[in-house]
């Protein structure tokens, strides 16, 4: 099967456990990989250029988006951040599923330069859990909690161009229900036409 | 949870499969039955009301066309037979996703009236293969054969609306593909937006 991959966005507030839910789906499967993003931030030890990061200088940052080389981009703590186009197709011109983890705007600009990308938001079952796991994560100040909350019930307004909404009461579910995702939107009829029009 | 299921339309040609694979989706799921349909042919011995068909006489499925109760409906050996959209309700608004395997041309009617039905056709890997298959299975003329790849590529060319596209070489891949397709469908935003809303 020489299928391609999709770009599969996924979003949602922190704490939602995103990160479990996906590396639980990932596990099980061989066709899935990370993009990588570009920054200007210097590497750190140990990081190395095409792993963690894409590293470059502010003028190639540039160029890059000038040439709308990059799906989204960002400024965070005085560096800048992207997602670099070419990347996501090598990697889906491969067959493999590229998993792209960003914030709402981010995924809302990706969406705007690659209407096939598969969009999931990704939420806990209510915001009294969300708070709850917050507190018991024990990152963060009361008054940093607080932001996120407000931040979540903003996202929830803004996150109606999302294809897919999966609620993380139970990781293992939520986890099933993300593959699932992946797997049928490999199916969709637009993509294999061909293997009609070839049959 | 309390879900709503999803109208699940099959379509495929003759030989593709599709039973095979139905099954073996359907056997790994407790969220699953299947459409009844409507039906003026007499019932035969040890069919049962309700569970093979609907058995209706001529005026009572001529009211059902008439009042916009058949999601589809056609005729066959003189007899009529549909499907009836009050049973799919019933049954999807239980949760339970309800599979209707059906031509081409009854997907069709099925689409235009129930927007939000997940249509999917399934193909064997090649023509070739097909006519392996519906040879190899020995329940046609060669005559009868031929009628039935001419069928087939006639429905290939008619299948542009189908959502998903399941190609059979594998049948528990494909099974696999399709049990994704419904798990992946009952995740669509639209369908959770409340859970976003009562968060």
């Amino acid at each position: 099967m020489s299928e391609k991959g999709r770009l599969i966005v996924i979003s949602g507030p922190s704490g939602a456990g995103k990160s479990t839910v996906v590396s639980k789906a990932v596990a099980e499967r061989n066709d899935v990989c990370f993009s990588v993003s570009v920054t200007t931030r210097k590497p750190r030890v140990g990081e190395v250029d095409g792993r963690e990061y894409f590293f470059v200088d502010l003028d190639r940052f540039k160029e890059m988006t000038d040439n709308n080389e990059l799906l989204e981009h960002a400024e965070y703590c005085a560096n800048s951040y992207g997602t670099p186009r070419a990347y996501v197709e090598e990697k889906t011109e491969e067959g493999l599923n590229v998993i792209l983890d960003i914030e709402v705007q981010g995924a809302r600009q990706v969406a705007d330069k690659m209407s096939d990308a598969v969009k999931i938001f990704i939420i806990p079952p209510s915001m009294d859990e969300l708070r709850n796991r917050l507190e018991k994560r024990g990152a963060d100040t009361q008054r940093a909690i607080e932001a996120r909350l407000i931040r979540a019930a903003q996202e929830y307004e803004e996150a109606d161009f999302y294809d897919y909404l999966i609620v993380n009461d139970d990781a293992d579910r939520a986890a099933a229900e993300l593959s699932a995702i992946i797997t049928a939107e490999k199916c969709r009829f637009a993509l294999r036409k061909e293997r009609l029009e070839n049959a």
